[in-house]
């Protein structure tokens, strides 16, 4: 069935024949394999271009920061999934990444569309930061949206990844403009908001990396590349010792039933 | 429901507070973020220790490997899930990761453990790796098992990642353990099976990295590392130049249908 | 770690003792197997309550309308998946499942969500249907939404399930308002878009099980459900006779390369 | 790229042209839309012919026996998918379908599997069923495989679900073959493990569809297609009553770290 008006695919990343593989431009055997780190190679996927070695730098820092934090949710649902189907680690891969949504990791690429909203919007007026984010984040509060990278249900204070994530940026020489950006909502949402909520780990990748050049496209794709490399650890300990069941019995310990039984019923031990 | 025996989840790869988050014994934000490549990580992550430099070389050369090689399946059911629902790119890189199986990227895995099983034999009876490998491939084919790693569908003539990788291990003063196993599998395939049939990625990739002391339980990890930074790649492409719906409608121009019709129809225009 | 502010989790779904599985308040083993067809558990399950002998009617019917559509996009992804991956079926339903976006089966729920917003804007100013759905469908075009439902890539004519189901469900003695109003759509949408495009299944699906009292919230279950049973027939025949791996060979035959190629080469024989 | 030896796909389900839709030989819209239910179209899809009224019977208890067991693993998993990325349903109930592997909801797949060993030997070799059962569970045990579908970790006593689809069965007129090899493993087993396992609903599954000619290869869709209804219905509790979170919590309440820490840290408060 044809959908849409493309009929013949094309692609930009790869085409090979029985002696080589080119990607990007590249042979991948001649002047990849062994030439370059993965993390370059990522760049190089997404973008089509090498990253200088401050993009390297940076890009690397953002995927170690956000690999693992322990047994989050989406990992749960990974160990949960690995205990009941242990031949297929991709299933179990998958089920967590599907984690990766709107609200969880899926925040870095809203907040860097946040951020070039609010350069755009500095550019063109003449504005400061803060007040181009005054008035985005006013207008996104009037419209009832969620202010997407700020705050952390355990980081209450900033959340150290933070920090670091900026650190990395400044001492790699990038421009800087992003992380002022971010900053920029932090010190005026408490005016708008009422509520001291500061920068997490998810606003702060895709400040550093729309400094480096990294499109805004791709940038959901950096917490799933990174989870990725957690869940497969997790698996990997899954494998050598199951909690995925004790997982899922200790979360049912307190569960409340609201529903109805039959008449007369009552649970002998419920489960 | 309590499901086996375990009941408090326990896990040796992370903890945290509200200032600090602990990966391997760690500090996140002071000892890995900036200090730390990716790749590197990954393989703490996973095995508890940092690589040395031979196996950091090896382990990136392998993910760099693997991560593309154009539109195969698994990458044309993640456009085809992008195109049908571009919201959730989770869901079209969890599409592509669900093809990592046994025929396809899963062939590391299962070929890993059987190098394992020759080299645990040849040391046991003291045989040469020809003799070891010899023995254990002619079990697996009169059991009728296929032999994973050898043989591709484009790449008649050896694969030219296999060399690329092997080079790699080489230079980097790897052992040489595994490869020689994985070319000793080579070396005795065409007697015992009549077919020449030559080492591929998914043969190499194991055998460098058992070299490095990478876990066989996570070798299946590695291809899904990788092709998830393919997959990104592609996904980025795909919101800018769809052709998830172009590669389904080209995918049946030929179809044939093999079943009934009711009595008297025949199709105007078959779809 | 503490994420929002519920910390039991509660259900009103089901509950059970070693002896009795209960659900929605009724005795799993006594007065629901065998007693209650599947589709009618599911309207219980989902709702709460059974339905009556129309709603039951509709709903089979919608279920039936959306199950199956030959080698659609989801259905080459699972294909393709279970090719890669025989060992794991279940990852080939997944693969299909996550197709069910917001562009193919997923309009259900956007349209049952248009019609609603029609509905109560008739009522509450008392308006004509047509006259509401010129007015809210007036407005999507302004704000360069899309009209979910409408149109369908090979039935140009209108979708024959549409009539199909609209017959049903008037045979089952339903009140009607749902399809008057998504005939309302159809009869407004040329005059404001300048294009004929009918009401296709993914109307009418929602238009009739929300005249059946169906929660506008479970709309996007119901192809989900349905297409889940035309994804276990289709990889039952994958089982059979493999095409999985000919799809994907046919989906690239006419493929182009777009990006740049090292200096001096060219393909032997572009794969 | 080629792989294997397919290039045209070829499928017997479905298809179409602009004005028809035929499925399995029908005209969909004119012959099964509002003519046949659900689940007798699933078992049509599948095998290619209707169900007889026991067969329809039979499919349709044990769709509603698997639906539905409360907070289980897969379900866990999707509900908090659903937190994370409350845009995606479709995303949550993939990660809930792939909990249903060899462990959980597979063990349908495989228990029918190995009552078709036993159906074959005694038939082949003039045995009780007792006796074929015995000789192959005997098999099984010395090469330390574990039997499919016995034993339950809340059900001590017989699966009550058990009794309940063998009297549909019965009461449906089916033959009775494949229950009463479900029975002579069990009566066999005490003898052979020492423990007394009682089947459970994923041996009575298979024992009563392969009863009634359901496909082999097809089994393992049978509690998937049963638990995405059960899915649906806890995403549509989750849109309205989120727990998803409470539920990741709740699991970690008492979790231990076994890794190091680094020197002179001690957590605050463990998250």
């Amino acid at each position: 069935m044809k959908i849409g008006k493309a009929t013949v695919p094309a692609s930009a990343i790869c085409t090979s024949d029985d002696e080589t593989i080119v990607v990007r431009g590249a042979d991948l055997c001649r002047d990849l394999i062994g030439q370059i780190g993965f993390v370059d190679y990522f760049f190089l996927l997404v973008t089509g271009r090498k990253p200088d070695a401050a993009a390297s730098r940076v890009l690397n820092a953002t995927l170690v920061a956000i690999a693992e934090h322990g047994l989050v949710p989406s990992v749960q649902a990974a160990r949960m999934t690995m205990a009941a189907a242990p031949d297929a680690m991709q299933g179990a891969v998958a089920a967590g990444i599907l984690g990766c949504g709107s609200v969880i990791l899926g925040a870095s690429e809203s907040a860097g569309r946040l951020f070039l909203r609010i350069d755009t919007l500095a550019r063109e007026k003449g504005l400061s930061l803060n007040d181009a984010a005054a008035q985005i984040v006013g207008e996104m509060r009037a419209a009832r949206h969620a202010i997407p990278g700020y705050g952390h249900p355990l980081h209450k204070a900033r959340d150290p990844r933070v920090a670091a994530l900026f650190k990395v940026a400044q001492d790699a020489g990038t421009n800087g403009r992003f992380p002022a950006i971010a900053e920029a909502i932090e010190a005026v949402l408490p005016g708008i908001t009422g509520r001291d909520l500061r920068l997490n780990v998810s606003a702060a990748i895709p400040a550093v990396l729309l400094d480096i050049g990294f499109p805004a496209e791709a940038l959901k794709g950096v917490p799933m590349l990174a989870r990725t490399a957690g869940l497969i650890a997790h698996l990997t300990e899954e494998i050598a010792t199951p909690i995925g069941f004790a997982l899922s019995y200790q979360a049912t310990r307190e569960q409340q039933y609201t529903g109805e039984v039959p008449a007369g019923w009552a649970p002998k031990q419920e489960a």
